[in-house]
């Protein structure tokens, strides 16, 4: 049973049917969101399958109707680990960190590319493409072997070989190009030119977003139903910084939660760091990060994210903010982060640490508030970039 | 509340009081092995702590006295992902993977060393040494982080960088060591001469097998307590193998399972296969397997475990056996299952995948069974190995 009502231009509000295949809003070239039959309120025992350990716990929540169809690889239900030393050696009241690196193919694009193929599985689609450089990838290549489909994946040469390894095993088409990862996408639209193959880039298709939404969800209830005060996420595209305060919203709507005291704070690097441009300036969309992307962390290589509106809605909404950091500061938090926590960060991660010293010293965090740190990924697979 | 009472020598049966702190037998030169008071039965009420979700949702049952001296970064709970495409395609009823690559570090060592730092902690020790070839370093250098201790790690030169990488950053020691893990352990010896440093080779100390032996139990609840009739493991230390078997015969002392149907099944490599020998010999011990250990599964390059009387114990007492397999069957193993399934299994869960095949050919899984498969780790820190 889902509560999936329909599909919605979060821009123009136009409304497209759940029973037709969309992609996004072609008035608009904004995203689609979607909506569900909330709004009578829903007691959580109807919303909350309590024996399920994974993202599917939500599925209620979530868009795919039959449960058959469900391509589950063991995604989400994550840890939330309290850190104290972390919290005492920065001055807030409580730190968590939600461990996504512990997600099948090593990150949390899992939970999106687990929730795009296995709704698309029901819509009847069995053969996907993205560009990427790199965890998209690797999730995309696992979640159509397990739905017994097909990838094509188009990857910038320069990215590292684990990735390209994990679209070997799990049996993916692999198309090397040149030039970044803008290049591979252009590549990729000419070969499907036609769009016989769903593109499930970030936001161009609707249901990746609510995978990453469980992440919302997750940390809801495993802090027991009183959100942090403060999220801050490692934005790239962006999904998953939306995708949290969606689930937010829903448990607002559903009567779980009376109001939302968290303000989401957006990370990025110097690098590439089109959302804090957006942010100082007061814009409501990002400009193109012009130059290369230059930072060791492959989720934040990108130069403007196609929900680029939503992605400032949501600190808007939340009275939140953005914020970047050096490489030099990301190389840093890993190495003290390791030391003191036991916990290896991936760079995003670390994007996420150096922030939070930042925001105290600032006063944006005070003393006595609660803060939820997302790492993203797995160390594992920076090794390349690392050494 | 923990129901542990003593250590006692599992072969001369000399009981050792709880207060103190042990290695191994000193009569015997064997592992000492954690008894628990739990002949008058105990409901599962009493014994799981439903809300937990890691491996200490099981620490009425674990050695852990004071919860305060736990220290979790979000070790065990993995998923227990249902396989039916390997059902069909090996002709079984029902196989499951536990897939243990989604732990911290990557690997089910955290369980192990997770538990074996607790509880050393809790005895006042601080200062840990150990020999590895790779993810038990690794997870040492964690969790004696997260513990505020020291770790001094000996590695064999040839180890993969990645294993290194995690060292530095948790802040551990590394002495690299020309040769191998012997070797690695020599030098160890030499430098721990006055026994300093508390040495947490595997089964040296007893409390590794307490935290394998959550995979039990978790095995267990994950299949509503109707055990498996075939687990397939791969063996290298064999703390796996020990644990998941005092599990199930701790579940059957508590009154939770009337008999335990489950054969357990070793899997080693050709490169290295002292189990194998050992019990095609109907031997009780194994002897040391003299020529270079070569395999790209780092977990299974154990010559000769210091537990080898308790692995073939636990073959001979559940009615399983041992078979090796080779790089060829682990390589195409992980292919095959990688386009099958969408999993990118390590090589040590790929031997297992390969063992399946084997024994539902030989006819000694019948088609009626069900299967449990372990995959010990994370691919991901096999790269160096693999490419």
């Amino acid at each position: 049973m889902s509560f999936y009502s329909h599909l919605e231009c979060h821009e123009c509000q136009k409304i497209y049917s759940r029973h037709e295949i969309n992609s996004y809003c072609t008035d608009c070239n904004q995203p689609l969101v979607a909506v569900y039959n909330l709004s009578q309120g829903i007691p959580k025992e109807q919303a909350i399958l309590k024996d399920r350990h994974d993202m599917w716990r939500y599925a209620p929540l979530l868009p795919v109707v039959d449960p058959r169809h469900i391509i589950s690889l063991g995604e989400g239900w994550t840890p939330l680990l309290p850190l104290k030393k972390s919290a005492r050696k920065s001055g807030v009241a409580r730190v968590w960190l939600k461990e996504e690196g512990l997600n099948p193919t090593g990150s949390f694009k899992a939970r999106g590319i687990g929730m795009a193929v296995s709704k698309a599985t029901e819509m009847g689609i069995r053969s996907f493409c993205i560009p990427t450089a790199g965890n998209a990838g690797s999730a995309l290549a696992a979640y159509t072997a397990a739905s017994g489909g097909e990838a094509h994946i188009y990857m910038p040469e320069a990215t590292p070989q684990v990735f390209r390894l994990d679209c070997e095993v799990m049996g993916a088409k692999v198309t090397s190009v040149k030039g970044s990862i803008r290049d591979a996408g252009l590549a990729m639209a000419a070969d499907n030119n036609d769009g016989h193959w769903w593109d499930i880039t970030t936001l161009k298709e609707p249901f990746r977003l609510e995978g990453k939404k469980t992440m919302g969800y997750e940390i809801a209830e495993q802090l027991d139903w009183k959100l942090p005060d403060v999220i801050i996420y490692p934005t790239g595209g962006g999904t998953g910084l939306i995708g949290i305060w969606k689930a937010f919203r829903e448990m607002q709507q559903m009567g779980w939660i009376e109001s939302i005291p968290t303000r989401m704070v957006a990370v990025q690097t110097r690098g590439c760091n089109p959302v804090v441009r957006a942010f100082n300036q007061g814009l409501d969309h990002c400009t193109l990060h012009e130059a290369p992307a230059e930072t060791m962390a492959n989720g934040l290589r990108v130069p403007k994210a196609f929900g680029d509106k939503l992605i400032m809605k949501t600190l808007y909404e939340s009275g939140g903010m953005a914020l970047d950091v050096s490489e030099e500061d990301m190389k840093q938090a890993i190495y003290d982060f390791g030391r003191l926590e036991g916990i290896f960060l991936s760079p995003e991660g670390a994007a996420v640490v150096a922030a939070l010293y930042r925001l105290v010293s600032s006063g944006y965090i005070g003393q006595d508030q609660s803060v939820v740190l997302i790492n993203t990924g797995s160390p594992y697979k920076y090794v390349e970039n690392l050494m």
